[in-house]
């Protein structure tokens, strides 16, 4: 039996919950209570030493990195295929993971933490700028990729497309709005209407 | 044929470069003169918009990000196996591989950049000790890992290993040296004494 544990405003663990749906996986879900810090408390340190969530459990098979989570899912239950076939579809991916990663998520928790949970007064201003400026440049970087397409690799919808979706649903409160680039704004007006993000917007 | 983008002084490059040796797979090393900021010219962004090394040329396919690279490299030349068999053992590699980057690259960078090149007045202070202290955190991690193996991944000497050769090699500039924990300090050593990693070690 697979069980994810997670929280419903993770958005690491939405990516997951995206891809169970997407490829209709069935999954228990095991919500980590973070407001009294449970991931932070000796019986989940002992399961996973970083104290985040994702953390998926197959069988006692435990595994934790939500991009990790998402590659094992797709090589376990491949169908419907999330990952092109052949090792140069599968690496673009693994590397659109990554940059998602470095270039977004990294950055995208400077601002979302701050500006859904802490009043006004605590948000970390310039942090928060530059955390915007960052975002604001990878952006473009997408928008070049996403010319003429609808999706980042090989023009199909993978992992590549869902690793983003939990960021793109807070780009309003990321970046300006009149500065989102046209491919990009295309892009995430998409990704988010799929029924899969639809079934797992974090409650406001 | 295949091509590395690279320079001598890039730990993220000197994974690729160790894996490729340890695999015996034949490969032109290009070197971007960083110092004159090649990678940043519009000649080199057309290849990579991140502006960064490594970049593997297979034959006109481009890829970036060092562990995409490294698992790339394995799905194309997969003897010596540096991956286990079967989804779980690679889900674990890939795992480490985050990990790596995420608790280990991201604090290295902020620390061996300065420290090697440039003036001690320079050096910015408050970010290093942050940086050493998660470092130092995430080595007592890992020590516990290691506790009665010689390797991070089913005690066998794969990627996961690699991903951190490099930043090993600068362990005594990164965390106080008495701070080590036993079995990170004996596999440091024994990943550092690989051939392998002898021939890569950057200049001083």
């Amino acid at each position: 039996m697979l069980r994810l544990h997670s929280h419903p405003f993770s958005t690491f663990a939405r990516r997951i919950r995206i891809a169970l749906i997407e490829k209709n996986i069935p999954c228990e879900q095991v919500t980590i209570d973070l407001a009294s810090r449970q991931h932070r408390k000796p019986e989940y340190l002992a399961l996973n030493p970083y104290g985040r969530v994702p953390m998926l459990d197959d069988d006692g098979f435990l595994l934790y990195e939500s991009s990790a989570i998402l590659l094992y899912l797709e090589d376990e239950h491949p169908e419907p295929a999330l990952v092109p076939a052949g090792a140069k579809g599968r690496a673009e991916v693994d590397m659109h993971l990554r940059l998602c990663d470095a270039q977004m998520a990294a950055h995208a928790g400077t601002i979302i933490f701050p500006k859904r949970f802490m009043p006004e007064a605590k948000w970390p201003l310039p942090a928060i700028a530059h955390a915007s400026a960052e975002i604001s440049k990878h952006l473009a970087i997408l928008d070049r990729q996403l010319e003429g397409v609808d999706f980042l690799v090989h023009d199909r919808f993978t992992l590549a497309d869902i690793a983003y979706i939990p960021f793109l649903q807070f780009l309003p409160i990321m970046v300006d709005a009149a500065s989102v680039p046209a491919n990009v704004a295309r892009w995430s007006a998409a990704l988010l209407a799929r029924p899969s993000s639809l079934e797992t917007v974090p409650a406001q």
